[in-house]
């Protein structure tokens, strides 16, 4: 039995809220479990220099946690002047998870920016982070397509994401900050609304693991990703 | 008539919701119409160098705006590695404000940091986080005292703020955004509970005011501080 | 009776000597006791990205002391890589103080940027910088006509500051940095030639104030704020 | 047919060549086809904060391309004040991969630091760095038994990598630079001396991959991986 | 015949003045021609690390330039976060020559800061640092001595600088600004009092010199080091 | 008899290769001893700002050390987040060097970079910096006539550098690390093929030195020159 008494194949309570920022061209509020993370999705119409006169728009995205986010307190990034690696090897992945769901010569030379900031920390943020993204991402195209800026949708496929790991030897889903911090083995997954893989990144933290476990993980992962595209898909097509 | 249909003489709607993060020592998301900050308070056991072994303590704040708290994105500071002139001015006036209420050598070697994060900005977001910012340090000195860990509450003082300004001529309580940047002169008052001065800060942005006109908005002021400090006290005391 | 046997309501010595820089285009070294500032105007034939286009022109301050101004050596804030929030906050102070002067659509797409440099700091570098900073302007704008780059004069009134504060109870006049450090409430008053607010900036160090006392310290600033545009007058219109 | 006549299984040309720093505690000069990497090894006396009085060591990485590694110059990090997110990215993963291959409570409280440089860049400096660093780290801490410093080697394991990936839907093993910017998937692997995962880092760069494609690429970085175990030993303990 | 009517071998006036701050340990500011720079010495009771328990002190230099000295206004470093290139260059070279003339070991573990603030720059600024750096330096270790914090004085001997070079082929002492911008060969040289070299720093701007060039400049130099010595003198030792 | 039995006027061994990166424009790995430095040229077909449409081209160098290029292991400069004094002081005068040798009217708007990166470090990096840097300039100005970019070579003279000193009160050709820290005057020098003089820098590290004496210095490094312009004229003429 875990912590707060889940399943070991269990997602933690899932709530996603919509247009909580009133000028933003598509936000979300996703907290799964005590994880919160508001993402925020903005349209400018200029690309980054290496895209400029190809017609072919961008997507990327930003990431950052509230120096309260965690229990104890974080000091703020512009405190040092730059942001941590930790916050580039995040960052890149949310924007690469954006990239691959969304066809980059159908909006024209804008860049959409996602800003990811997490309210609250429990493990699992650039998971959850990705899967909010993706809502906020297919608001704000909807924003473009109802101003008729855009006739048909970017968003080629559905993108989520779950964490997974092996704890105490046992495979679970949806790992909270406490279960994060004892696994052997933590693998985060983002996949497609089929259940492809877009990301693996697998970590051993203690043992290297082998491919049965790795087969066994993913494929947990894959019974979460699929209930958050089910959520993701009320609420964008509801 | 205002553009949200207020009298000159009316606050914003402002609602103070506590406790909404998790781990922090005391927390406070502050509303004032469409304005929105989250204040943690943070209590740490270390002191800035120049209060070593004098066995005083220190208040200090820490403010942020996130990127799309604004209708157009702001990028983050830590970008440019640097806050900018503007948020250190309000995080001194913010860590001044909070110092003025507080009997610095009533809680020990321990430094309170308040966080004042902009979730979203329509004008007075220093005001609202002064005012914000004291009930979350007033609920982290009480946790203090409940855990025993304080005998007396070093609070001695309410502290509350907002905007005032001459709009088209005419004195305007609590000015948002548009109002704010149509104002001649522009004004942030901290005041007490018992309606006194702890920060004036005016500004003649198109022209100069003479000692009427001075006189006249901080009466305003003061009539709206009176609101919620009472607010305030409503909350903490409750 | 204060520490350089000044009365309560006494300037210290004002001394300003103009074009001690031989290539600027208007220079005014001010002595106020032993608060010594260096005020440079330059004037740049390009304006601020949001400016162009626009035919309007823009006035701008840098401050800084130099490392032995005071009488603990300061470091450099190059060593740190950037300004402290106290130079932003004062140099912010020093451009709004002189653009509220100044008819920014009379001279064109320029900019004057006006370098406040602190030679020995005694309390006061921020109003004596003011004071200086518009007799160098005024120097700037003088030599354009000269050279018959412009026609009229864009300076509109005049502007000079001090710093009021109340000491052991009692309100007085241009604190040095003894009395400003035992100061209950420090204010600093920028007025126009006539007598009118452009900025005030109270704040109450260790208890609030009231009404009564900000009266009578803005009046105070009022006297010697006059005495200070006489002496600017001379100089400039001399 | 790939661009330099390898079959799809087929690792590049690769020579590992040690002792080539003077004074380095453990250096390795690898070349994996036109990629050369020098990763140098030393210990210092002192562990992060965050070990001290535990007993415990620690192990960790950097990573840095000279400027003209590429075939277009790349400018110095030094210049922007900041390692880039795909740095900090690459020297987190070299990091924790040497850290899985040591026991941290064998080596006292010191730090193994393992600079990685990259002298020519053709497609895979991470995984070369990885597979280099290991031989530097293991070299450095025989000097450390042969001083006496150490009795018992803290190395549990092997450690190396390679990248797989589908090109034109083939999977092929150790990327070049070409090969890998027209890779649909992009995979790096990082196993033990036992064919055990240590990390797995999956991309989709254009199509997400499914549960078989993700066996096949995993079994051929095995096949890979298993050929650079066995050169790292011949250096190492022949 | 020079701009400004000087013989080839002729020095610019040369002005010291001392005392110029009121709370340094030592101030000169020195005047050669239009070029003026303000000296500062502060004596601190801290070593940098390597010194730390070796019972020897330090003597280091800092360098700037205040934005308007330059005919054309010249951005501050702060605002780009470091110091340039060339102000490194300066300042070590300054605390190099100061070090060369100063017993390290009969002052104790104490740093002398020397601040070298340029107010007005036309060529040789370094030069003029220097010489005026010697003197400040001097009087901040008699004031240490007056102080009975020292026995015997730690200076060993003169120091002061010079440029001297090749000008339309013509070798010439103490260039100004336009001279030393037409210059082929510029070199500044540091001697001591008794006319030895401390320091040598001769660059071929547009065509390379021989052995009889050089000679014929470090003689120039030493002439008009010479006299500069004899001010030092008369003002120190006076 | 020196530490490494060579007599006081002989070089350390020196080898040249060049070619050693695949697709640098030149490329020349010089090693002087101990000390080996990698040499890249690459070209742009850009100039710095103050260059534009004037036709003119620039050469420009930068240098760095590898962390464990010294005994003990120096912090990269992207760590503190700007280059030290030191790495600007070396690069500026390999800059100046180059540029002494080429005309800069002859190549078109392009700029030259020259990346000198220390692989090992043991006295002398910055005059084997520049003998390498001469012959990668050289070899991409050969590549830009083979390619028939440009008509003429721009280069006018050979440069190349060595290091001398008084050690022990004995003039020494080429100094080591070891004899490097040792000196009592240390003297950098850059010639021309035909032995003029393109910079000096001469330093007193212990005691000031006469005519006799830099003389003495020069001509030693004279002769060092002479070999290593040999030595460059047969790789570069072949």
């Amino acid at each position: 039995m875990r912590t707060d008494n889940r399943t070991a194949g269990q997602l933690r309570p899932v709530q996603i809220t919509t247009g909580c920022l009133m000028t933003a061209e598509g936000s979300a509020l996703i907290k799964v479990g005590n994880t919160h993370v508001l993402c925020a999705a903005t349209i400018e119409d200029t690309v980054p220099p290496f895209l400029r006169n190809t017609g072919k728009g961008w997507v990327t995205a930003e990431y950052s946690m509230l120096p309260r986010a965690t229990a104890k307190r974080t000091p703020r990034e512009v405190t040092k002047g730059r942001p941590s690696g930790r916050t580039h090897e995040i960052q890149r992945l949310i924007g690469r998870s954006m990239r691959s769901a969304v066809d980059m010569s159908s909006f024209g030379e804008r860049t959409l920016i996602i800003d990811c900031d997490v309210i609250q920390a429990d493990g699992g943020t650039r998971t959850a982070s990705i899967t909010g993204a993706f809502v906020a991402m297919a608001l704000a195209f909807r924003q473009l397509i109802e101003y008729r800026a855009l006739k048909a949708n970017p968003i080629r496929d559905y993108v989520a994401a779950t964490s997974v790991g092996l704890v105490g030897g046992i495979p679970m889903l949806d790992l909270c900050y406490e279960e994060d911090s004892q696994a052997d083995v933590d693998m985060n997954v983002v996949m497609t609304g089929g259940g492809k893989f877009v990301e693996v990144q697998a970590t051993a933290e203690h043992s290297a693991f082998d491919d049965a476990q790795m087969a066994e993980l993913t494929e947990l992962a894959r019974t979460g990703i699929a209930q958050l595209v089910r959520m993701q898909k009320e609420i964008i097509e509801g």
